[in-house]
């Protein structure tokens, strides 16, 4: 199968989005062992769209579309797959159903105007979007698979997977076409020359499967993929390469394929029953929120203090005025009071506290701006951790937060 | 004079990356009045890379390349150029000196294969990279302008800035082509279609300036675009259309361009002298991310409780354990005492609180999954919104959070 992938949307040509949807897609297509050989985008202009989505029907077998499938007038991706197939758009009911019971869900009235998204190209199939109000589209037409889907990213995601990616799962094993399958191996506490270093051999040695490192904030992963006509015999190729590399970086692999911190922090707290708290300094709440994001957290996250200022130090997690005093609020004697402090005041089992600088002002010579102490208070004892990261505000944040979450790892893990 | 992006590199078809370099260009051409219809990606194969580009040549006259100029064998843009313009690549010693340099600099001496990074077409002119080893590249040919960039994000922002850009503005303003001015009008408290509705004569009405609208989460955007060979007579336009938009919509806006919730509720506290805390339950520490996202936001930001836990919400905030007893923690009573307690027990004017079910557990029909109730205490009352979001988890979470920031920007500008 080969795939193009078509983003409609004149926000996207203003610059006023990155199109995290395409490289999304992408990723997911690289993982069905399906071939994508060109990504493009156009704006919200009929004429064009249709030329768009004409080019791509005949260098492509498998259409996949993103955005333009909202009420307003300037989303046109169902007249330009209208167009391209020399259809008339007619109204669907079950399309319809769908937008309203969207609406009634939120308990509003369905405005006029929304009756667009119910209008359908005959050989479309209305698929259900339960996250939203447009409902996505399928057509199977003269050897040709053209998919539309949403441009809000959660709910293009969740429809990809619960309805596309299966279907196309389906197809290429009905096509015979060779089974790829690949795991995603996360690991956090080594960079990523040091990681390639450590398995270049293994990396220049193996055609099949292919291991391919990638580096994103904080975390290194490494993606091994097989591909034959046996989908047991490309996990044994998989399962012997994963031997071969937990013996060299063991112990810096946190987890498999969506795994991520949190959702591994939390299975490790489950497990043990133990309980968590939370006291945030510079990254201001994120800690919380991506703890949060796991479904159940709070059968073992308590919650925390997001202690900005220096009073709230003291009064909320008893940070002694002294330290505060004497080695500042951004220290190591600071970070572990914080984190012993929430521990004690919360009934938790476990506290884990930031306190840095995330810029861009602030910073000294002796405390420059990035510099971030990390402190996880455990029953017996309270480790911190120093790091300095070179980003701007929001980067800082996101890697001290990152590294909290690996400092909290490394510590329960043991 | 109009323009495509073309980004060339494989990675960018397997989703290992997502491309924040065609947003960045996107915004720049929008920002020099420069037409944008397409953008295109496609992988390391010459073949491909020279029809994509052979079809921008047709359908454009301004190209702008960007990755494939590294020194390895699949970097093949320089090829690919030589294609189109059906050129020979030549040593070019200029281009060869810079190579040189950067590698001088950083005190290595030069690997053979970077060679390649000084071959160019006759027509193609080297613009100086100081950032990075590969010359860029500027070709004039034909009534065709054909620009090549680094694919790191650094680089291209770079030489964007320094030489392109620049260059660019002189050649709009030799053609005496139009200038383009545009406003993004950024609104909460009302819904895509609903705001159309209210303004779909002027959205059909007006061609110069033009009206777009764009939704995302918890959010409406109207773009005001106007075009004509005078700067100060497109902002007149878009002073004259942004009147008849605030008659209609004033009280949903919120703020322009690059203003964000955060950002506008940030300045009102500072403007005000007000300092704000943040009881967050439901949204699990994201209200207490985006404000701090704001630089300077200690400044009236004292911080806050994610009171995860009822027994954090008695002992941290003040909740009385018959009101949760009695109403539960999601509640608008709860809500309350939870804004108020925070306003209390923090010393802050303001106290913001957030209480729901973000799901995809834990609803009853009375409380169904995407129920919050958000609160913010004043000196002299306490407000409380009730919303139901129908997203998953994550959704429900980001739409809480928006809600919540919304409210308070509400009761904050009065």
């Amino acid at each position: 199968m080969k795939a193009e992938i078509i983003c409609i949307g004149t926000e996207l040509l203003l610059g006023q989005i990155v199109d995290t949807n395409a490289a999304y897609l992408a990723g997911e297509l690289a993982d069905l062992g399906i071939d994508l050989y060109h990504k493009s985008t156009v704006g919200d202009n009929l004429e064009r769209v249709i030329a768009t989505l004409g080019q791509a029907w005949e260098r492509a077998n498998l259409l996949i579309l993103s955005g333009g499938l909202g009420p307003t007038q300037d989303d046109l991706t169902r007249e330009a797959i209208a167009g391209l197939l020399q259809e008339e758009l007619e109204f669907n009911p079950e399309a319809w159903e769908q937008v309203c019971a969207y609406f009634q869900k939120t308990q509003r009235s369905v405005p006029e105007n929304n009756r667009r998204q119910a209008m359908f190209p005959r050989s479309g199939r209305v698929i259900l979007n339960r996250l939203g109000t447009a409902p996505a589209m399928l057509v199977e037409k003269d050897k040709h698979i053209l998919i539309t889907l949403p441009g809000v990213p959660s709910e293009l995601k969740g429809l990809w997977d619960t309805s596309f990616k299966p279907f196309l799962r389906k197809k290429m094993t009905q096509e015979g076409s060779p089974a790829l399958n690949s795991l995603l191996v996360r690991m956090v506490g080594i960079g990523e020359s040091a990681m390639e270093e450590k398995i270049l051999d293994l990396i220049k040695s193996q055609t099949n499967p292919t291991l391919a490192p990638y580096a994103s904030r904080g975390e290194i992963s490494l993606r091994i993929t097989a591909k034959s006509d046996n989908e047991q015999y490309n996990r044994d190729l998989i399962e012997k390469a994963l031997d071969l590399i937990k013996e060299r970086l063991g112990s810096y692999i946190y987890g498999y394929d969506r795994d991520n911190l949190e959702s591994v922090v939390g299975q490790i707290l489950r497990t043990k029953g133990r309980r968590l708290g939370l006291a945030e300094s510079c990254t201001g709440g994120l800690i919380g929120h991506r703890i949060t994001n796991v479904p159940g957290s709070s059968d073992y996250y308590l919650g925390g203090v997001n202690s900005y200022s220096n009073q709230l130090k003291i009064d909320f997690l008893g940070v002694a005025e002294r330290t505060l005093a004497e080695y500042g609020a951004v220290s190591p004697e600071t970070a572990k009071e914080m984190a012993e402090g929430i521990r004690k005041r919360t009934g938790a089992d476990v506290g884990l506290a930031t306190t840095g600088i995330a810029g861009p002002g602030g910073g000294t010579d002796l405390k420059p701006v990035g510099l971030v102490y990390m402190a996880v208070a455990l029953p017996d004892r309270t480790e911190v951790e120093r790091r300095i990261f070179p980003f701007d505000r929001i980067g800082n944040k996101e890697s001290a937060a990152q590294a909290g979450l690996a400092l909290l790892w490394r510590c329960l893990k043991e």
